[in-house]
């Protein structure tokens, strides 16, 4: 558990800071729409949010970060759809290795919807002087995950058999858009995850939401059930 | 899909009701400290709400509901709250198997964690007319029911081979005691679950936090990811 300082108003606080977060980045459709923009012109803004929250998560001294980027789920939509959200995760991915970043990029890659651009990214990377841990789910779905099991006999060897066993135990999930769920996100790594859930759109993301994020979570307890 | 009607100062509003939820009772122990009680003696005013919901259920022709009674992870507690909880949830389940539902108790039997006297639920019973799915997760633990696994191929494969396989898909998660968290709660079969919060404690469950709870439902749009 990792305890920073933080000023303000001239006081010094504590805070618990989560040592890893997962981004649910929902409400690109919707925000297009709301703006009077077709439903897959949205995602296009998602990227911007996507690089302040990877500045805001090092900047709290957060170890790991895992964005869900698309699923398997999410390629049932209209083709129009797909062809933007990849783009827009191909983008985005391309934006993040250009930091100093430990990246992996974890999905079925036995798949057309897999793209091309990213297998490169596949095994962990460590990008300029390394550092923070950034996952990025491409194509991925839980029944995907999970089908790679082969031993079951308890919790570790459970974790250790999944596909995305090099991710690891999630404490705080933060989910734009307003939806209070986690739609197939990593179901194992996210057994005992706070999640947080902020009512506007992610392209509409601001560093305030992720500031609140950090403080209602100093207020939780953490159990793991116990 | 289930839609019923209801009547509110004379308007008739059509509700799209759960097929499933799940009932995380959280906060005894926290309710029973600000009473000045202590912690273990929570559980004994669990019993009631229990039924509420029950009947609240019934009542809304829900079909199905899931209650977390305990679980592995909570049997890491003293001794002293450990036979508390435990004497609760042979409460709770004597008293709905006087009412005609279809009931069936699960979790790890294996175990001198597991209550003998709820050995005889733990395949599904029909009492009196029988009518709604009635599920009690009894040391239950989220790895016990993975470990179950043997084909992994696919989501139906790997849903139909938990252990809680005769549990379906959960629409809607009522959480009392303020926590946003799912704490190892049937993993598999909350991936696309909606997870309502309730600040109450659990003793402190009130029928309008039900309704309240069934109205935010109405709200939310069934994606399944797509």
């Amino acid at each position: 558990m990792q305890i920073i300082q933080y000023h303000y108003r001239k006081v010094v606080f504590l805070l618990r800071v989560p040592r890893h977060i997962g981004i649910i980045p929902d409400g690109n459709r919707r925000w297009a729409q709301d703006k009077g923009y077709e439903k897959k012109d949205g995602y296009q803004y998602s990227l911007t949010p996507g690089l302040h929250a990877l500045y805001l998560a090092r900047e709290y001294g957060i170890n790991e970060i895992t964005y869900y980027g698309f699923t398997t789920d999410n390629c049932k939509r209209p083709r129009i759809q797909i062809d933007s959200f990849v783009k827009a995760c191909v983008d985005a991915v391309n934006l993040i290795a250009k930091e100093d970043v430990s990246l992996l990029v974890i999905g079925n890659k036995n798949s057309p919807m897999f793209p091309e651009e990213l297998l490169k990214f596949t095994n962990r990377t460590n990008i300029g002087r390394g550092g923070m841990k950034v996952n990025f789910l491409v194509n991925y779905g839980w029944d995907w995950d999970i089908s790679n099991l082969s031993n079951n006999a308890g919790r570790k060897s459970i974790l250790d058999g999944l596909y995305s066993r090099d991710i690891s135990r999630i404490d705080l999930i933060l989910r734009w858009g307003g939806r209070k769920r986690l739609s197939g996100f990593l179901p194992l790594q996210s057994v005992y995850s706070d999640i947080y859930t902020i009512d506007d759109m992610w392209p509409d993301f601001k560093p305030e939401q992720f500031h609140e994020a950090m403080k209602w979570y100093n207020m939780q307890d953490v159990t793991l059930g116990g």
